[in-house]
């Protein structure tokens, strides 16, 4: 835990416990200092949290005082503000994990990506060849920021079929969905910002929160509705925030669809608070049924949705191009990616723009969202064999992932371990969330070939799921 | 100016003034926040650097104390603490000129990059579609941080070539230099941090160090000695810095290459100072003469010097493919790697492997040194004949950088703005520093065709010089 976060704690019990009376004046921060061996810096930041949160007020001309309503029973809410550094054994047990997924031995039950099987290999390959025939030398130029003129059309049209009227001028072409997130979350905070994120969430937004400094406020999320909107706003009001990083399709790790209704509320609740949203959608076109589920952005009048894709998930993973729809941000995006990375190749920027001035993107698309909800129908099932009857696993349609939550006795860290020496990895609930409320849930990756070594695998899971519990139950 | 520096530079001057004796206690911190109505996070900031400067000293129980001999005269180092928001003009500027070298109807000689004709596009157009026609779905997940392995060993044999022994493991491929400047500067910093640098620098330097809120230290760089280093120890012992990100081979903007002395020198110093050393080294194949310069990595024995270099300049600008060899950092820079663009794309990590994998680029290297040479020389001698006879003309081997400093009274941002209008670039040397030191210089790019419209080009910008020449001494 950060030193200044042991120092609110400390002080926050302290005052709920009316060791420090309303109204009372709390040591001056050079004398907190001394008596705490803590910095200046540490001491000032833990005023000011503690202040933001309305435990403390300061006065001009005096110093720091107990608030008037401290010590009376507030709300407990779920909702958590994460200190940097509770994440630094997180960020590096992610590691471990990403770097498992990595090894061709290890079945990857835990990884992020499809099967690099079902992308269209062959005809990303003649639109490479193509290109590389007629590569210019004016093509680095011509590429830079914001990004390769064809492609951008092509995403604006792919935009406009949903009924989103975007200028190609607001899209920035990015190193994968990645850089455009860093790039978007960059563009709208500074650090020692406040973020708001969903609990659990994508892993990589924690990371990301923390190497930039931001501080981040987890807003609980529900499996099947998604961001708890009350405590959203809830949230906004309590904390100075400066940006929402959201996915609203097929959320990672829960899998859940904002239903259009509460992406209207949450755009408008956002601008009325004047918030930046980042919205990581690389998952919409894994749909399920008819029609692709529309983005936030959609709603968006004000240019304050700064919508994030990407071609890693559905098309070809190691081309390294994803976009961001950057609204008002979209020049502050463009400067910072110059800063930063200069631009995407030229070469795969291209080589998209001529694979997606075909039509076979789109059937691609179809077929791989049909093999994936065979695999992920194949996977629950197999799973539901194995796993014990308490164990909820989620079903939102669409995607690749399952959400498990086993039985709150059992730690899927744990469990990470031991299916690790057994040659299978899964993405713990740790790896989503500051907080110890997951730690009995795992992500589970359906996108990859269903055969009886993967029968194998889940058979084994279940082996050591059941394990675990009558060991725990001993211990009780 | 940022705020905690006006202050800072309040408050000195008032000691210098002997108005705070030697002695003397300053305001609390409060107090001060409350008479000057700055934040108290921007006072802290100010008394920090004042502490750091020697002009103050605080007293445990007490507070802030001018320190006994602060009014006494100190030398007046040349060396710029450059405060942060003085860059943010000049940031828009450098984008503004960025902007002006990509448009083909302008004449490129404020450009960074070589004219894109001298690249060997036939044999890398070859490795491309070679490349293209082998891609196997699981080249996405081969090629992740630290990146390809071929292309790593090929690096790693190129700097035994040189007699530096490197493992491929302590090497990082990144989006071309850029990324590695990024990453190894995120890898050894934190957001207030201290960083060297030279003045003049390249633009990058200081705006990444901008967006990173990093504070920068600015040390005179000479024109053909580089880097003072008796100031650079100065100011490690002044300042709690941090990094130190230098050029050392046809330093950009100047051209200068430092002496193996001064390299073995630079980096004992730092070593024992433990201060990490960023070494930009993107310009050291397009040297003058037999041998390929060292770069100071070689004199490196503690892995404390993060080696950057690039393709970008001497064979390719829009592949995007760079590295870093990044000693002990190596694990740290993979990590914000994958946090920040995940990886470079797969496919142009192959294609340079293919491409290096043969003695095309050894040969291509050659003729490429012999062209530039050559151009340089035209240059040159155009520009003699149009410059008024003070100017001076840096006379630096290799590289195609020359840096022109014409009589003090002319301001290079004013002649790139006429410049301009006539459809010619230049980088002026307001873009190189965050002081008012360099208006009179500007960098002159000799890498592209000298023909005919080059020759007209430099003639106009000879009567512009002329022309700011007469308006200045009219008013004087």
């Amino acid at each position: 835990m950060a030193k200044y976060q042991q120092l609110v704690d400390q002080l926050r019990a302290q005052i709920e416990a009316r060791i420090w009376p309303p109204g009372e004046k709390l040591p001056s921060l050079r004398q907190q200092a001394e008596q705490s061996g803590l910095s200046l810096m540490t001491v000032m930041h833990a005023y000011e949290v503690l202040e933001s949160q309305g435990w403390i007020v300061s006065k001009p001309q005096s110093g720091y005082y107990i608030a008037p309503r401290a010590a009376e029973s507030r709300p407990r809410l779920p909702t958590q503000a994460i200190a940097r550094t509770e994440q630094a054994d997180t960020n590096s047990f992610v590691f471990d994990v990403l770097q498992a997924t990595r090894d061709p031995a290890i079945i990857p039950f835990g990884s992020a990506f499809p099967d690099p099987e079902l992308f269209p290999q062959r005809q990303l390959m003649r639109s490479l060849v193509k290109v590389s025939h007629n590569l210019k030398p004016s093509d680095a130029l011509n590429n830079l920021p914001p990004g390769n003129e064809a492609l951008r059309k092509i995403l604006a049209q792919r935009y406009a079929q949903q009924g989103i009227t975007l200028s190609p001028d607001d899209i920035v072409i990015t190193n994968g969905a990645m850089e455009a997130l860093n790039l978007s979350l960059q563009a709208v905070t500074e650090p020692g910002d406040w973020v708001v994120i969903e609990n659990p969430s994508f892993y990589g937004a924690l990371q990301v929160i923390e190497r930039l400094k931001l501080n981040a406020i987890a807003i609980a999320s529900d499996v099947e509705q998604g961001i708890d909107l009350d405590e959203l706003e809830q949230a906004l009001q309590r904390w100075p925030v400066k940006a929402c990083w959201l996915m609203t399709n097929r959320q990672n790790p829960l899998g859940f669809t904002l239903s259009v209704e509460r992406k209207q509320q949450l755009v408008a609740l956002l601008a009325r608070h004047k918030v930046a949203m980042i919205e990581d959608d690389v998952y919409s076109d894994l749909y399920n049924g008819h029609d692709k589920p529309l983005p936030a952005k959609a709603f968006d009048r004000e240019g304050n949705v700064l919508h994030c894709g990407s071609f890693s998930k559905n098309l070809v993973a190691g081309f390294r191009v994803g976009w961001v729809a950057a609204g008002r941000h979209a020049q502050r995006v463009q400067r910072i990616q110059l800063m930063s990375t200069l631009s995407t190749s030229a070469p795969m920027q291209l080589a998209l723009a001529d694979f997606l001035s075909t039509r076979s993107y789109d059937t691609h698309l179809k077929k791989l969202r049909q093999t994936l909800a065979k695999r992920k129908q194949q996977a629950q099932q197999a799973l539901r064999r194995v796993l014990p009857i308490e164990a909820h696993i989620s079903d939102t349609p669409g995607g690749y992932f399952l959400w498990i939550s086993l039985p709150e006795q059992i730690n899927t860290t744990q469990l990470y371990h031991l299916a690790l020496k057994e040659g299978i990895s899964i993405a713990p609930g740790q790896l989503f969330s500051g907080s110890e409320g997951f730690s009995h849930c795992f992500r589970f990756n359906t996108a990859w070939p269903w055969d009886a070594r993967a029968e194998t695998a889940v058979e084994t899971l279940g082996k050591l799921i059941a394990e675990l519990r009558s060991d725990s139950s001993t211990e009780s």
